[in-house]
C-alpha cells in the first residue's frame, strides 16, 4: 500500500464535478454531476460558498468512504500556496479568500486539499502521463480556454499569489487590430488557438459556425481555409511556448484538451514556431508531447495533493 | 564577522574586468582590467579558456589576499546549476562545458565559484539593493544587451541548462517587420528597448547618432522624436515585464543600467504597458523598482555565491 491508496479526487468544472476514487493512479469509480455554476451568479458570497460545499459534500458522500484517507480537489482558480484557500476564481467573481479545503474538511470530517485544476493537470501528467520521469515539466490544457500548469524541481509552482502560469494570457499579438480576449485583453493565445477561438475564427473566414473537431475534419479532407486556422493558432501556440521556454528554460511540454485530436497538424506548426522564437542554443531541444491521460489529468492529479 | 566577510568578487564584462575584495557587501579594494574578449575570437578552446584562467588569476593576485575565503565571479554565459561549470557564452562561442570555477579555484588553491552575470545581479539587488525584503524577485539588467535573473523562494534560478530568464529575447513584437535581434530572431524587447536599439532607433527617426543618455536630455529639453523614442521602449520594457509576471506571478522587479537615469520617462510608460497586459487580478500589484546599487549589483552578488 503506498500514500495513494484510496483517496477520494475532484474535478470540478464550469459545467459539471467528476469524483472519483482513486487508488494509486487507478480509477476504481466514479461519479459525474451536472453543476451549473451559473447558478451562483445571483447568489451573495456566503450563499455561494455553502452551495458549493454542499454540492461537494453530497458528491463525495454517493462514493463509498471505508479506507478513504481523504479528498483532493481540483478547481478552476486560484489558491495561496497549499493552503486550501481559494484566493479568487475568475468565473465566480464573489468567492475570494474563501477556505474550501479546510470547511469542507469539517463537513467530511476527513482531510481535503484544493488546488488549480490546471496545475493539478501537471501533476496528474507528471506522476502518471505524458510527463513522468521530467522534474520540470510545463502543462498546456487546451480547451475551451487555456490554461498552464508548471513543475520544478517535482515540486508544483504556484506563484506569489496562486495566479502563475496563466499561459491563456501571453501574448501572440500585439496591437489594437489583435483579438480581444475574455480576460479584457487583446492579443492573448486563448483568443486565437484556444476551442472557442478557433471556431469563432474558422467562423469569421468562413462563414460556418462549427466545432473545432468538426474545422479539422475538414482539414483533413482537404479544406483550405480550415487548414489555415488550425496552423495559425498552433502557429501561436508555439510562439507562446517559446516565452515560457525563454523565461523558464526548460525542456519538456505536455498538452491536453480535446484539440490534440488535430495533433498531426498542431504538431509540425508548434515547432516551426517554437524554434523560430528561441535563441538559437535551445532550438531543436524542446520536446512537446501529447498528453496519454487526457480527461483524467486533472482528477489523477487531484489524488496525489494529499501525499 | 559572518559568512560573507574577506571574498574576492569578479564581474566580467566583454570590454572590462572588475574585481573587488568585499567583506558583508561592502567593497574593500578594488582593481579593474581592460580585458578586449575579442582577442580570443581566433584562438582555440583551449587557448581561450588558458587565456581567461590567466587574466583571472592575475587579476586576483593585485589584490590582498590574507584571510580571503574564496573568490565569486559574474560572468557573461550559462551556467550548470551551482557548478561552475560555463556551459555557453553567445560572445565566446567556443567556449562549452569550460570548469571555469574548478580550474581557477585549482590554480589558486582556494574555493572558487562562477555564475551568469544578470543572475549576480539579481542576487546583489536581492540582498544589498532595492530588492531586499522580496523572497521572489526578477531583476532586469537594461544596458547595451537585456538581461534577468530570477530569484525564487530566496533561491536563485538558473533553470534546466543555466539559460533561464533570457528576458532581452521575450517577443514583443511579431512577423516579417519587427526588427532583428543580435540573436537572430526578430521582435525581441533587447531589439527595441536596449541602450544600442535606442541609440539605433533614434537614429533611423531623426537622423542622429547619439548616446541614450543624450537622447533623454533631448526629451527633456522637449524633443518630441526622443520623447517617442524612451516611451516605445519602456512601453515594449513594461510588456515583456508582463509576460514574465503572468507565467511567474511574482510581485517585485528591479531595474538596473544606465538607462534607469530616464526612470522619470520611462517608470509611468513601464507601468502602463505592465498593467494593460496583465490578467485584471495582478493588475495594480506590481512593484516596478529601480537599482539601488547600479554597477555594483552584479559584483555584490558574485561575493554572495560563496555562502
Amino acid at each position: 500500500m503506498t500514500n495513494t491508496s484510496n483517496v477520494i479526487a475532484a474535478d470540478i468544472g464550469g459545467t459539471n464535478i467528476r469524483l472519483a476514487r482513486i487508488c494509486d493512479g487507478l480509477i476504481l469509480e466514479e461519479v459525474r454531476h451536472q453543476a451549473d455554476f451559473s447558478v451562483l451568479q445571483n447568489m451573495s458570497k456566503l450563499e455561494a460558498e455553502q452551495h458549493i460545499l454542499h454540492t461537494l459534500e453530497a458528491a463525495v458522500q454517493q462514493l463509498p468512504l471505508d479506507n478513504v484517507q481523504g479528498v483532493g480537489i481540483g478547481f478552476p482558480g486560484f489558491f495561496i500556496g497549499n493552503s486550501g484557500v481559494l484566493a479568487a476564481s475568475p468565473n465566480i467573481p464573489q468567492l475570494s479568500n474563501f477556505a474550501l479545503a479546510k470547511k469542507l474538511s469539517e463537513r467530511l470530517s476527513m482531510p481535503v486539499t484544493a488546488q488549480n485544476d490546471a496545475l493539478c493537470a501537471a501533476i496528474g501528467e507528471q506522476t502518471f502521463g505524458a510527463g513522468q520521469g521530467h522534474a520540470n515539466l510545463l502543462h498546456i490544457t487546451l480547451g475551451t480556454g487555456i490554461g498552464g500548469g508548471l513543475i520544478l524541481n517535482n515540486t508544483p509552482y504556484t506563484g506569489e499569489s496562486g495566479m502563475a502560469m496563466e499561459f491563456g494570457h501571453l501574448k501572440v499579438e500585439h496591437g489594437n487590430e489583435s483579438r480581444l480576449c475574455g480576460c479584457g485583453n487583446r492579443g492573448c493565445v486563448e483568443a486565437y488557438a484556444s476551442a472557442t477561438a478557433i471556431s469563432a475564427r474558422y467562423n469569421e473566414l468562413a462563414g460556418i459556425n462549427t466545432s473545432p473537431k468538426d474545422i479539422y475534419q475538414r482539414a483533413v479532407n482537404g479544406n483550405q481555409q480550415a487548414a489555415d486556422i488550425l496552423e495559425s493558432a498552433s502557429m501561436y501556440l508555439g510562439t507562446a511556448i517559446a516565452q515560457a521556454i525563454t523565461l523558464l528554460d526548460i525542456r519538456t511540454v505536455t498538452i491536453s484538451g480535446g484539440l490534440i485530436g488535430a495533433w498531426d497538424i498542431l504538431y509540425p506548426n508548434i515547432m516551426t514556431a517554437l524554434n523560430a522564437n528561441l535563441i538559437p542554443p535551445l532550438q531543436g531541444k524542446i520536446s512537446v508531447i501529447p498528453s496519454t491521460l487526457q480527461d483524467n489529468a486533472g482528477i489523477l492529479g487531484a489524488s496525489k495533493l494529499l501525499d
